[in-house]
């Protein structure tokens, strides 16, 4: 069940073990370093990578201590601590098995973060292009004003700035979607855990309550242990509970499915760079003299064909 | 809030930097192992040792994050995002620090289990006493049946039979009681949490539905943001439901109030070894001359007197 995960993100780890000859163990920090604009979210990735692994961890430690327990009450010799601290460890084990569900779905949340970071790290390109191109222009204009290139670069601006406008509205489009989608599997996670780890640790409580622990005088005999059909009992309320409880988060609306070419492009969540790929439309690519602001008017899609229902995120 | 605890229990941490002569770092085995009685619940402690401190690597990982998903919110100029990263990055906040006061729950059941464990590992060397006051005896029976010695040690027999049987009553009555209020606040804690996240978790998923994500087209501009209010209202309805909040766990019904001299001895949860203290009884430090299972009558307290009400345990 628990699957080990390469946790390690530090470069370090990556060094080659230490020779004689030294070497550095990275040749250049360009391009290792992410684009400014995914900078950010690259860290929170980061982070939540670490959260996820403490949550791995802690289902881990909580599902041997419930071993650990069991087999503690089995060595004290008294059948009322043997047989509470085995049920006991049962209801434990599965805590920590829904500690390890919830670092899972965690998994997921950041698979659509990711989306956000690789859609952030493809955009900046495109900034930089139209900047370029930009600046180029206006040193030309300054150096010489009458040179045939500039009407080469003023059509490869208006390129870049189509590209661009294409990019950002794809930029702003992917971050909401995806911003919500994030939370909506992070957040569903969190009361699913909850509400499951709240029913077994109620009706752990139950359990306690057959442990008789009025005290003894010495030399006197306890009482025999008669619970352990109750207790049983108690195991299967908690198994019948759990297997009754359902989602009951309301969904969340989206008007997402609207969206048809704008951001049609399959995105890699593990890959950092993802192209703008076909979604800058095929009239983009073709020099244009008019305006950018203008050009959205070709990349316009009829709105009645691609508009679909709004589906609410399946969870 | 985060207090750092030193949570290394390896002895390889303690080693002094190794020098040229080489010394071994620790000089007996003798003394530091736990006494077997105790080894089990000793271990487990350890374990728990491990799993709180993975609640508390979750609970700053999940505090880092909030701060950070807020920064980035701010970094996208878009007033939505903004706005509703920055609300989710309180909730997100608040939920951390409900892993560190689980964490700090999880602390006092664990110094619950350290109760039953120095019980354990106090009653090991009375349990040894008797059986080598016994093998003296029956030794010294088979090489000088005729001995004086064998008076004196019979004496011994029924003092060391005497001060077990108080430690095995001991040991019954602590292990029973202290199980009993330990998974009291571990379950108590767990419901707490998982009460208190739901509440944040639900409250948080309202603020998503307040991110429009129809798709725009590239050049248009988005309408502008009108949820601020609403947003405000979402944080401010979790801080009430939170404030509103109160254990709803039946209390644990116990007997244990009725005990007074058998274990009346004050445990130090940080120290190994508890002394038996007065608990066995001025008149059992005398010769008897009966036999162990009698002595019990000596022991026994008159019970009108130390009966009091079954309190449920305070949480």
């Amino acid at each position: 069940m628990y699957v080990q995960r390469n946790r390690s993100l530090s470069i370090r780890s990556r060094r080659d073990p230490p020779a004689n000859r030294h070497r550095f163990s990275i040749s250049t920090f360009r391009g290792m370093q992410q684009p400014e604009l995914s900078r950010k979210m690259g860290k929170m990735i980061k982070s939540e990578n670490s959260a996820i692994g403490a949550y791995e961890a802690a289902g881990r430690e909580r599902s041997s201590i419930a071993a650990q327990l069991s087999d503690w009450g089995e060595s004290t010799d008294d059948d009322t601590v043997s047989d509470i601290s085995d049920k006991l460890g049962v209801m434990l084990a599965e805590m920590g098995e829904l500690e390890d569900v919830f670092a899972q779905n965690l998994e997921d949340y950041r698979g659509v973060l990711k989306q956000i970071r690789n859609m952030e790290s493809s955009v900046q390109p495109s900034r930089e292009q139209r900047q370029k191109v930009t600046d180029e222009i206006s040193k030309l204009k300054y150096k010489d004003p009458t040179s045939a290139r500039l009407e080469t670069l003023e059509h490869e601006l208006v390129r870049a700035e189509a590209q661009n406008l294409v990019a950002e509205a794809q930029l702003s489009n992917i971050t909401r979607q995806k911003l919500k989608e994030a939370f909506d599997i992070h957040l569903a996670a969190v009361v699913e855990r909850s509400e499951k780890q709240t029913i077994i640790a109620r009706h752990a409580r139950r359990l306690l309550t057959f442990i008789d622990d009025s005290p003894v005088v010495p030399g006197d005999a306890r009482p025999a242990y008669d619970h352990e059909t109750e207790a049983r009992q108690v195991l299967e309320d908690a198994e019948n509970d759990l297997r009754g409880w359902a989602p009951s988060v309301e969904p969340i609306p989206t008007s997402a499915g609207q969206e048809s070419r704008v951001n049609g492009v399959e995105h890699d969540s593990d890959g950092l760079t993802t192209g703008l790929g076909s979604a800058t439309g095929a009239g983009v690519s073709q020099p244009m003299t008019n305006g950018g602001p203008s050009a959205k008017k070709q990349l316009e899609e009829p709105q009645s064909q691609s508009q679909t229902e709004a589906e609410p995120i399946a969870y």
